[in-house]
């Protein structure tokens, strides 16, 4: 049976979600068919957060009322291969659904290190699955002792959602610092403070060298330089690869970080094929070559540049900042761009900017939290290319104004001079605007 | 006795405080001279939380410290007059100082209605004078029925801090609405309805036609519409004016809003001498026209505009846009720029998007609130020049994001596709950050 659709997608989750909402609100009259595995989807970045403060996988579902209100077909089903010469998916059901335009949003798979002892029962992934978290769920009911490998900010999310429910947890982190890879090192050090002043113990520079069990279960995790911890249940966090196996199968191109490839329309090697997510390739806003960042935001943001292109609105994507942020209990950390050691390594001449302040003014004012602000500027062009920020509840919209600065190539000048509102209750005061008055930090060194 | 001096700065509140300390931190060898008149400066922004939350007003002392401490002179005095052809200022104990340049922060004067009783004891204005302010804190003490005349956003903030006392408060505002000035109709309502959750009364459209005594002491406010208002205390809010009173007598060029005339280094008519804050006239970022704008933030601005011109980096103001925040209880609001009703009137062909969502995700995390962004962007050129925002605690640093984008003219389609970073406990979900969200919804209407 075959049935006539306009845009058929690929996938569910954020990007595959917010794609096929966001075609129908450019134009109502398309035909979008979503096509995904998961009966329930769950919205990406609260994933950790159904462990310590939610306590419900349902109270982190992506609302699929949304779909079935905006006309959009939801398909719980499996694309099994695509047939690009009769432009046409095969579902695992046998059903056969013709396309105008196809996007893939497939997403990414959890990295399953070459460590001993994974497939033990009560052995962990942050795994897109309702049913999969929720038996994660219930381990943990009977769970004292917790080990968390891999101290990027999954991991870290995890292991405060896990201590938050008075677990022992441990995070075994490979390199020298946990977040790492996403904070220069001040940041980095704020981050395993805290999380050691909530009482979780954190391991770096350690490598897991295997995970043993007893009956198929897991109970301890051994590390390379000999000790060993107790474990009830280990959580395995140590990053995500692009699921790019259909578009493989399909013989689409595959960019050199294993994401589908695609040019600055969010097209593929197919011009009637599109991706976005974790399963697209990412270019650098600052090098255009590939980088390795795959966040719920991005994705976001992809799926809404494939749903203007497919609407007629053309939309180029300029490359990828990468702006994130995190919680560790009260402590707030962001980032936007490149951190200091990125560009230094990527080869800027690096001028920086630092600023520390409190997020509310006077500083008498009550909650008043301490905010720190570095940013990064190329010395050559005087332009922003990073910055990171430590604070409150602000944290994530101080990034969120660095992030529009670097999109904008805003000189040093400018962002001193950018123009901000303040209040005692909600931010810094005038003079200590945080992003302004480290950027004059690093104008003063000019 | 004539000391040679680099810098003189007349007047030590926001902008003269914050230009002598940047100066410095260009330049350490710079000479710089604060005179003031008050013994003790005050944040000014601070200064309505005195009366509920501080509860002291030596909490919102601006830290004269940083002066002695960075090397500035600080004489506590006033200028008398300028005597421009030997350039030197003659202050009112006798003394003369010279100047190679001269900075005038002489701030602004809170406004005086033509209302019989207005120098009734206990009648107050928004005086920055800590000794008249600390008048007002005993005042109150003995206070039950508060009247606050005018609802601007100075009058809505102080009836708010004065009602979190208990005390029976009541705002009049002549306009249809408090906030009006500032804000669109929707979000004065919001305003509106939250104060009077509070028990603030909240009287529209209506004039105070006398303030009226017994014993010289304030009772009652007569309105125009007959009413009377029982009052121990009325605190009169309508404005403020430029306090250009030295440079008019100096003969300096003074701008149609009655501050003095500044070019876009912020030089008034004589090449030597500078002027910021709100005894400067300021100029609209859109049309180019003198405003009417008088905030900290604005202030702080042009005072680090003034310091990088005298330090030898040139910045050129592009005029002002206008960002500010303020907070009712737990209700923040925002704006950047201009307000739809003030680009109509401004004969801008105006578009609008809107945005409603929580500034957490999923929305079931806790402490989630409602966000509402409404952009303004103009129709012919697509870039946007203002916004609004009411949530929580990150509504001012939404309005510095908008107000960021307006400062870089940035289009609609590039709003709706800017880079952020998102998180569960710190930002709406990555589809509906209320700022792309909003650009999207109007991308969608043109």
């Amino acid at each position: 049976m075959d049935s006539k659709r306009d845009v058929v997608i690929v996938g569910g989750s954020t990007a595959g979600f917010i794609c096929a909402l966001t075609i129908k609100r450019y134009n109502k009259d398309v035909r979008v068919t979503v096509v995904r595995r998961e009966r329930k989807a769950l919205i990406t970045c609260g994933i950790p957060y159904i462990f310590g403060t939610l306590l419900d996988v349902n109270k982190d579902l992506l609302p699929d009322k949304l779909l079935v209100e905006g006309g959009i077909d939801l398909l719980i089903d499996e694309v099994k291969s695509i047939d690009r010469s009769e432009k046409a998916v095969i579902l695992s059901s046998g059903r056969r659904i013709s396309y105008d335009k196809l996007v893939l949003t497939t997403g990414s798979i959890p990295v399953k290190p070459p460590i001993p002892g994974m497939d033990l029962e009560n052995v962990f992934f942050a795994r897109k699955d309702a049913e999969y978290l929720q038996q994660l769920l219930t381990t943990l009911e009977r769970a004292k002792d917790v080990v968390v490998i891999g101290g990027g900010f999954v991991g870290v999310e995890f292991a405060e959602q896990f201590r938050r429910r008075g677990l022992n947890v441990t995070i075994v982190e490979m390199l020298p610092h946990c977040l790492q890879l996403n904070f220069d090192e001040e940041y980095c050090v704020m981050a395993e403070e805290k999380l050691r002043s909530l009482g979780v113990h954190v391991i770096t520079n350690e490598r897991v060298e295997e995970i043993i069990g007893s009956g198929g279960k897991v109970e301890e995790v051994k590390l390379a330089s000999g000790g060993r911890l107790k474990a009830d249940v280990v959580l395995v966090a140590v990053g995500v690869r692009p699921d790019a196996t259909l578009a493989k199968e399909a013989q689409l191109k595959i960019g050199e970080m294993g994401g589908v490839w695609v040019n600055e329309y969010m097209q593929t090697s197919d011009e009637d094929i599109f991706a976005a997510g974790d399963c697209a390739e990412k270019f650098s806003f600052f090098t255009g070559k590939p980088v390795n960042l795959r966040l719920a935001s991005i994705a976001a943001r992809e799926a809404k540049i494939v749903a203007a292109n497919l609407s007629g609105i053309n939309v180029k994507n300029p490359g990828t900042i990468g702006c994130f942020a995190t919680m560790i209990d009260d402590l707030g950390l962001g980032v936007a761009g490149l951190t200091e050691k990125a560009a230094r390594d990527a080869g800027f001449n690096v001028l920086t900017g630092i600023a520390t302040t409190t997020d509310k003014h006077p500083g008498t004012m009550p909650g008043a939290k301490t905010l720190k602000v570095k940013l990064i500027f190329d010395r050559s062009t005087k332009t922003i290319i990073g910055g990171e920020v430590a604070g409150g509840p602000t944290t994530a919209e101080l990034a969120n104004i660095i992030s529009t600065m670097i999109e904008k190539s805003m000189t040093v000048e400018e962002v001193t001079f950018f123009q901000y509102g303040t209040h005692p209750a909600l931010t810094a005061s005038p003079r200590t605007h945080p992003i302004a008055y480290a950027a004059e930090d690093a104008l003063s060194k000019l």
